[in-house]
């Protein structure tokens, strides 16, 4: 590792060698830094003529304000992230995203753009969940043939034990704060992701469909 | 309602008003109650020559103190309970009993027995868990038949949400402590049940096997 | 089960089986759904001549841009949401809705018309909490010819034990966020109907009053 | 306050002086005490010779080497305490203790033994939960001739709140661990109690009979 | 218990026996109740020429409404609320009101406003937290001569313990939202006062200044 | 899916299309079963000759009574669980499986047995926890050929995302319940692992070893 | 201590001998309190000549009211405070503050502003969360002459395990509420710093970056 | 950091470099640890001639076995641990070691141990929690003199903030898990340290005494 792996701009300390050492340059997370920042440290990140660039959580108000300060940047509405040089083809590694609700979908869709980001496109299949269980059924060819599947559900989240049973490859979770009442904001599918009596789930955390996305790609690097 | 209703034995105030108010007696919850408490309450109630009798969470060794005071009284060892004088013939209403796992039949069996001392018999359906979904799709026709169903489950609890989608009757759902971690003593499947994407869910108490065969008992009499 | 039973909309997957399976269509929860996302979805469900239609947790403003693209459907102000199809004639099941409070009206309001659209009407009681029983015991007449009793409370809840205690058929307890300090949320009433010492409840999600006639309903499918 | 006002046994700090100052001496509380540390304190404190002696949670293993070595205790099995100097004339000041359950019962009796230390006789009601509404109502009289009442109540709590609405004077509540899955070792009773939509309650630590005792002691102080 | 004790107004049943009963009339809560039900219900409260009108947390817009419309009603703005019919004369039982900083005192002023209206006065001693210990020590005398203490403390509320060890008479605490972080909304607080090592601690809900005031209130009605 | 894929021995309905549908056959959780229970389940699974026997959660105690039942049967006792027909040749797939601590060891070893029933081999590196982070810096070699790292770690849970920061393949993160106080049985380390800093983390249950294995066998499986 | 020692304001109760007696004055936490009543307080300590004046937790639009009725102060807006007479020369005394991401700074800076008022300077290192642990690992030598580290870090907080295991003198970890999902407002980040297998942190309360400024100056004065 | 910083035992990576970076050699937390590995470790560890040893949560079971071991070493019964060359001549730096309650002695003990290994020596002064205030006051010229204080309390913890309140060094707050019912096994205390109204506070862990005495002397290694 060296000395000069980093760009410190005093309120960050830009990590550049991320995309050496993990193979994804460094991520910014954008709620609660400034358009001022944001741009900043885009700058610094770009500089590496070979990585992608991802904002994460940018909200559109903030895109407008970054937006116009970095060039060849595109905002993904539905995802709330903007990016720069997703790669032009994107390979088909079986990786299918599946929500069990309607308002899940934002969270999916952060993980379709982070996805795509490392050069994987996904297949979606949204609002299945159990409730109507002939929905997922219906899709076993689907699911025989990923690689990875990305399970997104929110109030009981029990989705991703369904489906884990299904399938033989890795199922990852991702609970959201959809629901309400006794949800908690999320630690209820969270709970209930952990406690899965079917083996095979890797979870992340609430709402975080860019880690899902993220997770899914250093797999399918590894097998790729 | 008239005076005498209930019998003060000073540390126990036993309400002998229930069989006529509610359609079922006081049932006796044995842990942290001496057998002598017990014994003293259990004879009080059985003054009513009509009612049946039923002591739950009654362990072994406190039975073999209580047993031999109490005249007819037959315990029921996969449950965890004794009782007396239940119906010679049981109706057969339409209850199925579920649970995802074999841990779990305890509290199940406790709703069966509860059941029994109704009058009504319950089919079981043992350890058909989400993690393998074709043991509940393969017994449709059963689901199908079902007037009440009752899912005794663990771990995240996803069967009731899988079951309710599948049937038009009620579903009542028990979340049991089986599991470890973040299952946090039955909580996990709790929250699960209470959140359901699919509507249509009682949910009693964590363990409380006792309370939906008792609430199950409840909508039949209303029923018949 | 035959393939075509659900529309994939790309946002929504309806499960326009579910009249069939369950006896009562999909419900369309509406917060975090937009305006587009709900007539679309609305839409589908209508096709289905013989099922009413019912959309929950609907605002004001949503229902003034739903409202105008969907015929014949009707706001319930309320109770939050909106309906078609509602059946002319109810039946008198004998469904007693009662509040603890003032502040309940409103998820106690969705129960009632969840029911509606069930086919059956409720007797309203309201504000009748623990703090003046003398308002439930005046209405023991109520009470005894009762077949389902919906009991919606906030703060500690406590009318759901002591109802239970008072009648033969299932209560249905309903927690609510009304309440301030430790009654977080609702979690302190969701606590008390959970552990009440007295059985015979069946307890679904905070403010989800929903749930609760969808249940009732559910109930009285099994005995007419 | 002066200086010598406590007696430092190095292990413990003996506050002599809480007699003068608050109208009761101090009370240990013997858990992860060793009966020579208790023994100790216990001579220290009746060197007053005017103040009482409170030994509280002493197991009665424990009970039996402390004994010996202090004289004139006497140990009260059911509130598991003991004791010397109780006053030999309790006045009777319409203190009123309740319990919902037999099970909380040792609570309810650490709360008379506390009282009696103190020179107020209690009158028991036991075993009178809301599941069986007509045994309280029955007590009308009692009720209303009270200046306080304690209510000791596990599970869900609900007859503090009950109990509440029927008197003028203050209730002091007592949560108690008895019950299973959700009541949380008495979380659920507490919340209720704290959560009342009945004003009056002074809600005490969870199987705290000893505070209920000393708060109903301190009340009647000023008013005698 | 003569029937006509309660007056149903469809969405609140005013109970209109309280007074005989508890010696305090009904108690609005306002916080989710319209205006227009509020001054409904005032009107069938005002009937019964005898008792005074309190209506807590209601807001200065809420008042603006309500005032108008309701003839002698008088605001409080830092308690937030409104009543009529204060006594004119208040007694001065020795009520000590005592907060942790001053963010506590819109929480003790509701309390002083309370036992107003049950015709007893309050001497306050605001912003003397333990931080500064000093401040309480040296109000020796104050404490001294008190009869009832209502502690109010937000943060970790380590003010209640302090005073209690001071003091004879019962201590009322009152835990607040006020603090950060940790706090959790009241909390810490409420944790503190409710395991406190001082006994004769009687703790109400977060932010439940009212409850306080009520709970003294009962308990000078006892001794006067 | 074919109807006889499972066989019903009343308490347990053993999955025996799990092998064909996941690539690995039901795996029995020991823990609440009895060894009666347990062997007839291993004997339903050992009639598939191809698929290896997996009994986790098995005390010594529990092994004695089983182990002379069921041929060809090994007992881990680090690990504390059982198998049959493990692979006779362990493919080295770069999985290395890392722990924080000593008392974390059994939990890894548990996801080691797993992952040696799926054909894979593990490196060890044992102890090596943040608080000396040369230790891990040490082994920048052996990081940067892991192909899956799984990361074991009990207290603070910190050395998982110290890992994830420095390999560009996934990691399973496993909290275990080993630290004492504010760790709360593994919440803590759970919730470290949850909130990474770091993405690409795969989180499963506290001390769910058997998971973790199971997930980097599945994340093999697609890679091989 | 002698009896002026504070000034009495009604609504708050200045202690003006803090100063004196822990070598730092009040500070104010202005949060929930008004312009007026800050402007009061702060005239108050203003009149000790000597003494510094830190106003907390005010917002840019409070402080637009209080600054103009305050002589001679100044407004921090990185930190969110105001302040008085804060020594000309500060001290380097080997303070190092430590942020694991940009979101964490205005924390950061309300410790270094408080540091400031005591008289010493802070060397700041910001955004150097364990993702990246190369950006720590390169300023050995800045910790190696740390005499006190302040860390501050959200989500998981990790940082200060690793920085603890790096240096000799104390660590003071402040959590922050940054970060989403579970990490629950900084109960995580909390929860790490709380169970570190480093020894020798030093925990402050969520956010709390005034009180870790405040425990380093206390440190300091210890020793210089 | 040179390579051979640590020793791989296997079970356990000795960080044999610690003595030289923290200025204090690793410290050994037995519990969950065999025997067999302690005393490895020991050895270990050991072979820096320069450094004390220090073995952690050490019960008296397991030292009958580590310590015929291990040479020259010695039980502290109190404190629950054992230590090798213990420093002969132990500094007054001014440490003081307080004490809610007797319970709370051994935690207390604990940091006495472990700065005794570190070169200083303590004042203690146990039992004389809030309840009693005079007990403290009665000492300030010992806390005026302090350098360090550590308050070790549990039940509500409020010692710490008085305390604080009191000096002007720095005070190490311990909760312990002494208590009942809702203090939630150190839980209260905890949360009371962390939002004390009082700054210049640093918490530790439920029951860390250890960490306390590590934290007490790496301030004054600092400051001498």
């Amino acid at each position: 590792m060296k000395r000069a792996s980093y760009v410190d701009l005093g309120f960050a300390c830009v990590d550049t060698d991320r995309q050496r050492r993990r193979g994804f340059p460094e991520v910014v997370l954008c709620q609660n830094k400034t358009p001022r920042q944001i741009v900043a440290i885009a700058r610094v990140l770009l500089k590496d003529k070979e990585a992608p660039l991802l904002l994460t959580r940018l909200s559109p108000a903030a895109f407008r304000r970054v937006g116009r300060r970095v060039r060849g940047i595109v905002y993904d509405k539905r995802a709330g992230l903007a990016f720069c040089r997703r790669p032009k083809r994107l390979k088909d590694a079986g990786v299918l995203v599946m929500t069990a609700g309607t308002s899940d979908i934002p969270v999916a869709e952060e993980a379709v753009a982070t996805l795509a980001l490392s050069g994987f496109s996904a297949t979606r299949l949204y609002d299945v969940g159990v409730a109507g269980v002939h929905r997922v059924l219906d899709k076993k060819a689907l699911l025989k043939k990923a690689r990875v599947v990305i399970v997104v559900a929110g109030m009981e989240g029990a989705l991703a034990s369904l489906v884990s049973g299904l399938v033989a490859c890795p199922v990852i979770a991702v609970p959201t704060s959809c629901g309400y009442g006794a949800s908690f904001e999320g630690l209820a599918a969270l709970l209930t992701m952990l406690n899965s009596c079917s083996p095979g789930i890797a979870v992340v955390n609430i709402d975080n469909g860019f880690g899902a996305g993220y997770l899914a790609g250093s797999m399918l690097r590894v097998a790729y």
